[in-house]
C-alpha cells in the first residue's frame, strides 16, 4: 500500500492534495516518497472513544453509583482473569465506562490503585481501523508502543498501549475494530 | 412532580412498574411513598459523555501528538479567561477529549499539573436534561456536589462538579443540555 500511494503520488503530482484533502479524518502522517514529496502516511483512521477506564477499590459501590444513583445501565460483574481484572460495563448514550477491580495476585491495576487509594481513571480507548499502521506510523514518530505487537484486548480485539509520557499523562489505548 | 408521582403510584398500583420500565434509561432512584411504595426518584436522564479533560503541561506538544501523529480534527486554541484554562478540543467519532493547559495565576488545574508533571486525565463530563433534579437526587444520595448552585461552565451551560471521593477517585462533572 504504502509503494502503491509513493508511486501515485510521485506520478500523480497535486492530484495527492486532492486524495488527502477526500480521505478527511483519515490520518495523514508526514513519511515522504523518495522524491521527497509528502504522502499519506497510511490509511488508518481514528475513530470513537470506545472506553473510559476507572480503576476502582470497591467495585459494588462504584457499580452503585452509576448504576442507582445515576441511573445509567450497568452489566453483570465480568471476570477476565487472563487479563488480572473484573470488569463492570457502564453504558453512556455514546460510549461506555469501564469499571476495572484487581482479579489474582498479578493484577496491571494493583499498582494504580496502591498510587491512588480512591481509584481513578486508568485508561482512555480509542479505536483505530489498523491498529498495525498505526503502530507503525506512531513508532516512526517516536510515539512509545508498550507491547512490540498488538495484544488481544479484553474485547477480544487487537490492542496496543502507548507510553503516557508521550501522551500528555495519559495511558492511551488503541483498538482494532 | 415528586408529590404527583408519589400520588400516581399509590393510585396506581403495579402500573408503576410499566411507568417505571417505558422510562429505561432515565433515572430511577429509591426514594418512598408514604406507603413505601418505590417511584422513579427523578425525571433527569444521565446522557452522552460530553468530553474526558485532559490537563497537560505542554499544549502545543499535546495537541501535535492527537493532530499531526493520530490524525485527528483539532480546534484552534481557545483562552477561557474566566476558567482560568486554555482548551483545545480533538474531535473524535463519537464524543472530544478537551487539552486543558493553565491560563493566569489561579488555573485551577494548575495543582493537578504540580502534582502530575506529565499531565493526565483531570475529569469526565457527563451530560445530563436535569441538573437541578440530578443535584437533588445526588445530595439525597450523598454524593457531595463540589457547588451548592450549578455553575455556568466553558461551554456557557449549567454544569456542577461531584466530589472525586464519592466517584471512585474520579472527578465527574455534571453538564445540562
Amino acid at each position: 500500500m504504502f509503494t502503491r500511494l509513493c508511486k501515485s503520488v510521485a506520478q500523480k503530482g497535486s492530484q495527492a492534495l486532492l486524495v488527502t484533502r477526500a480521505l478527511r479524518q483519515v490520518h495523514t502522517g508526514t513519511a515522504l516518497c523518495q522524491d521527497g514529496a509528502k504522502i499519506p502516511a497510511g490509511l488508518w483512521k481514528l475513530g470513537s472513544l470506545n472506553h473510559v477506564a476507572i480503576a476502582t477499590p470497591d467495585l459494588e459501590k462504584s457499580t452503585a453509583l452509576y448504576r442507582d444513583v445515576l441511573g445509567a445501565e450497568v452489566s453483570d460483574v465480568l471476570p477476565l482473569p487472563e487479563h488480572g481484572v473484573y470488569t463492570v460495563f457502564v453504558k453512556l448514550d455514546n460510549t461506555k465506562l469501564e469499571l476495572l477491580h484487581p482479579l489474582g495476585d498479578n493484577s496491571p491495576i494493583q499498582n494504580f490503585l496502591d498510587k491512588n487509594k480512591n481509584g481513578g481513571m486508568h485508561h482512555i480507548c480509542i479505536e483505530v481501523n489498523d491498529i498495525k499502521a498505526a503502530m507503525n506510523d506512531l513508532k516512526a514518530q517516536k510515539i512509545r508502543c508498550l507491547s512490540p505487537e498488538p495484544r488481544i484486548g479484553a474485547h477480544g480485539k487487537p490492542v496496543v498501549f502507548l507510553h503516557p509520557k508521550d501522551c500528555a499523562g495519559v495511558l492511551v489505548e488503541l483498538e482494532e475494530t
